[in-house]
């Protein structure tokens, strides 16, 4: 049980108007109550604390400073927001994060006018700030957009481009740069690099020639009666920035943690005439909570912890998780094919290129967030006579669709693609969910797709993408532990388009595709025993279509059911596409195919989700048993209309 | 008829190897004899010729210099190549450009081992050439990555992913940057006024002096013999340039026209151990040919012209073009709306969005070369109460796959987007294509899909997502003029998710959905005149599916073809999901798809693309015609096969 920190101050502040109401020096025990109750909260749930932990300060900062929700505040990737939600009306629910009818673990439209745009993928922030910024601009309403961007973040394509284009807002436009030195994994990159270098050259300054600075700068007024707090000013290097160079009036860097440096700073930038605005601001993710701060990834994500000791749940151990199967799987490969390497978008350890990159230094490349760059770099690697692994969750690789078009299926390189977290995740819910990748990847010409039905299936696909030279392959398989399968000593070269049988029935064929499997079995087994003989396959592959072994269990069955953890537009419909192209649909079949609703879904518990997807064994055992219903029923009616 | 230039000393260069053998001072008479044939061979076919004339220089210089094709050169976009092409074994097809069969208006590795990458989409060029360097050198083989890269294609986000990545590859990687101030339109953007910044404040410096500095920068030995040269030389300004924060050596900016220049320095560069570096060439697009440089666009992309006059071909007159039809319709709405708002991303004429900035130029944003930002903005417009559309190309807006996810879909954001060049794009070829959208769009939860007929329909879907503020809507339309229908007075309110039936027949249904409605209707009238009576129907909406017209459709025909000019997972895929799920199927049904075939398709006539794909009259009446036949026989295989 967690027992609840002494939070008097922030009792009193429900929304940041109440907030608005305490005086300056009130500020810094607000802080350390909400950090507390962070601390308290996030013990309870799980969730993301190192990165909420860094911007209690700035969180507390901005609200009293700004006029939210008029000035409209988009927190960048929106796992930082915990505090943010704390103080925007949601603290009664704080300790339902991440959980299923709970607050969401990222900014959300639906839960609050505070969250006027929700995130959940990086580097988001600054095109939607500029949008409300511009928005306001035009239809004459005060509001501006601000931006809160982590240095990781500022990595992606996406935020160079909004920053290339934030002149157009005027002073409507402030970013909020929260350079933490991290994101998930260290840094990388020149950016990275560069922001390093700006921190550690500037020198301390006093409050006073902060302010003279400012003041130049932003042709505003100093500000008043702050000469006390003077010795505890950080300076600011300014001119000549790369973000002045793209047109941004660039102030910092300043602590992140100071509130007396914090609010004027805020108040002056918030007040000027000049902009876009660009704040540097140096915070330590993990702030304030010693197990965080002493930990490698600042506590990124955690379990449930022990808010004493910091101490995370263990989780109950069990089958290793598919993205480890990969990665060691991968690496052993690796010592004797020289050609394989691993690229990553700062997801070393999500994707288990972490335990490549061990291995194998030279041949492992963390490029930032920067999907698009990973797809087409590989294609590069690719085209010289590597052997490329792109491991990249399946939600991420849609921001590198067209690299994945253009650069690699039209060139029909073999780019291999490693879809870790495909289908649903649970607790990060739908912005992280991986449903559309067999969709958008099938439809390209020069594509196979496979997908794992569990760890075993993996090890196989991931040498069978190895030494697939012809063109790109492209495998999922989903996030967490496997389902406890043995691991091959061996892996086994699988014929590209072939799917196999699992076990062979009569009357009624389930065609799977990746880890739904195990509920297709489940469901043959409660068919059987309703004495309807069934069929189960394992496709392996969703293109190319394994066609003799399609064309033969439509031909042998009564009926046929797909199954698989896809929005609409993958396996299912290949197989009714190949089926009505070759005549097999004209003398009638009742097929039917299982998929994703065509809805989000919200967060919650996986096995509550596939419950609500209608993808446990089930619902195919009644998807099965409503066609062979349906049978006469249908023809009846079907003869009764004609007739009609 | 076009006569051919003397090019005597052209005529003995066939590829590089050949350039080589010359003497430095035979270089500009060879780039003058390029220059001159490009003209010619451009005149005589069409194409992009304003790229191309402002590369002449550096085309030779870069041959001369490098170890092409052990080196690799990587040209951004690749539209700017047909002066490469010329010197590198693919002169004697050089008016076979953009035509059927003949060479490609991009690079494509198929054609020559001289493109080692190819290219048609910008800003592809720095992580191709970075793959290439790393492979190399994980290989231990020889070969530099260069990049040759415009100041237009710096603004994508994914130009910054590599450039922030490049420093892995040391001196292995050579960035060209290709500052003409222009890509297709005027410049956009803070990179942008940036260059315009570091170009017109850079002094003119004498040679020795350039060549003090990159010596000193690169700890090379200075140049030998180039003092004469001295007083044409053009200056560079070091130190502190945003490349080099991002890692870059920089060098420049150097007149890009002047070989006495260019070569020193890239023999320098290439000889450097220090990497990557920049090099900043400042170019005229159009360059050396007046009618080209007197021009607006600088002859971007061309028809057949005069060489003597510049004069173009006037195409045929015709109907108005679809993009105009929807700038125009936008424009009028706007005048009564004053929440509509319109997004291009570098093609302001191509989507038509300058006709609404003309009217409207508040309301007008190019973004430049971004469309993950575009999406994201309007999105960001959209949660603040606009209405705003985003004109981009059907290919392009796989840039923006992710935003169009996770920022508009997931959000459920009312962003209107306006698909141009949907379908076959004729001499643009695959890489233009835009195949997917339909596939890619429909798999979304809250989106909805609609694609135009005709460009009476195109005002139609125009005012439709103007009035449609519950969600995302998309509408797709093609490249090129439209069918010549009267455009209507005032434009009609579509019910979402209900189609037309455009004539009534009993036996056969061709459910079409796009612009292949003026075939489905000509097959009809073939079907007719065999005597099988036809109905056609223009379903207007891939998604939401008007259901109710589906069902009636395939409950009452004996035959349903659906016919789209779109890949794998379309409408098709959608109609067979639909009717399996209901079990219309069960009892038999004659349902065929037509669609994009899975292959990239080559540049071609558009008439010829839609033959090779099999999407015209002739082609439906075969399918349906097939269908028929299989009818009978198909059933009686079952027959004998289950007997068997």
């Amino acid at each position: 049980m967690t027992t609840h920190p002494e939070t008097p101050l922030l009792d009193t502040v429900d929304t940041p108007t109440d907030l608005r109401r305490l005086k300056p020096d009130q500020l810094r025990q607000l802080a350390d109550e909400l950090r507390a109750e962070m601390i308290s909260a996030v013990g309870s749930t799980g969730g993301h604390l190192g990165s909420g932990l860094g911007v209690v300060e700035l969180t507390v900062a901005i609200h009293y400073v700004f006029d939210t929700p008029t000035d409209k505040l988009v927190w960048d990737v929106g796992h930082q927001a915990y505090p943010h939600k704390i103080i925007t009306g949601r603290r009664d629910r704080i300790r339902t994060l991440r959980q299923g009818g709970g607050l969401s673990g990222f900014t959300k439209r639906s839960e609050s006018e505070y969250d006027p745009f929700g995130a959940a993928h990086s580097s988001t922030s600054i095109s939607a700030a500029l949008g409300f910024a511009v928005a306001n601009k035009l239809q004459g309403k005060p509001g501006k957009g601000i931006a809160v961007i982590g240095d990781g973040a500022m990595s992606a394509g996406m935020a160079y481009e909004a920053m290339n284009n934030a002149e157009q807002a005027g002073n409507r436009l402030i970013v909020i740069l929260n350079d933490n030195d991290m994101s998930i994994a260290p840094p990388v990159g020149g950016l990275s690099a560069y922001l390093a270098r700006m921190v550690s050259s500037s020198e301390y300054l006093g409050l006073r020639s902060l302010a003279k600075r400012i003041s130049k700068k932003l042709s505003r007024r100093v500000f008043s009666g702050l000469e006390k707090a003077e010795e505890y000013a950080r300076g600011m290097v300014t001119g000549g920035t790369m973000f002045e160079e793209l047109g941004f009036y660039y102030v910092g860097p300043i602590d992140g943690h100071n509130l007396d440096h914090l609010i004027p700073v805020l108040e002056n930038v918030r007040d000027s005439e000049q902009g876009p605005i660009l704040i540097h601001v140096v915070t330590q993710k993990g702030k304030g909570y010693a197990p965080a701060e002493n930990s490698a990834d600042k506590y990124h994500g955690v379990q449930k912890f022990d808010v004493i000791t910091g101490e995370q749940k263990k989780s109950a151990g069990g089958p290793p998780a598919y993205q480890n199967v990969f990665g060691d799987t991968l690496a052993k490969l690796a010592e004797t094919d020289p050609r394989i390497c691993a690229i990553t978008a700062a997801m070393p350890s999500g994707t288990g290129v972490d335990r490549f990159a061990r291995a194998h230094p030279d041949r492992a490349f963390d490029v930032g967030i920067a999907e698009q760059h990973a797809v087409t770099f590989a294609a590069g690697l690719a085209a010289e006579g590597m052997r490329p692994f792109a491991a990249i969750y399946s939600t991420f690789l849609q921001r590198a669709f067209d690299q994945v078009v253009h650069d690699v299926a039209i060139q029909n390189l073999p780019v291999r693609f490693a879809i870790d977290r495909a289908g649903l995740v649970g607790a990060d819910g739908c912005t992280h969910a991986g449903s559309f990748d067999v969709t958008y990847l099938a439809t390209l010409p020069n594509m196979v797709v496979m997908a794992a039905a569990d760890e075993a299936e993996l090890v196989h696909m991931t040498y069978t993408a190895a030494m697939h030279d012809s063109g790109p392959i492209a495998f999922r398989y989903p996030r967490g532990g496997g389902t406890g399968v043995a691991l091959p000593e061996t892996p086994q070269l699988l014929e590209i388009g072939k799917g196999r049988v699992i076990r062979e029935g009569t009357k009624v064929a389930i065609l799977s595709l990746g880890t739904r499997l195990a509920e297709a079995e489940k469901a043959a087994d409660a068919l059987e025993a309703k004495g309807l003989s069934t069929t189960v396959a394992d496709l392996r592959f969703a293109k190319p279509l394994d066609t003799g072994l399609i064309d033969r269990l439509m031909r042998d069955h009564e009926v046929v059911v797909t199954v698989e953890e896809a929005a609409i537009g993958g396996l299912g419909a290949h197989v009714l596409t190949h089926a009505s192209d070759e005549g097999l649909l004209d003398a009638g079949l009742k097929i039917r195919t299982m998929r994703l609703p065509d809805v989000f879904q919200d967060h919650d518990d996986p096995a509550k989700q596939y419950d609500e997807a209608g993808l446990n064994a089930p619902h195919i055992v009644d998807t099965v048993l409503k066609a062979l219903r349906h049978n006469s029923a249908g023809s009846e009616e079907r003869v009764e209309e004609a007739r009609a």
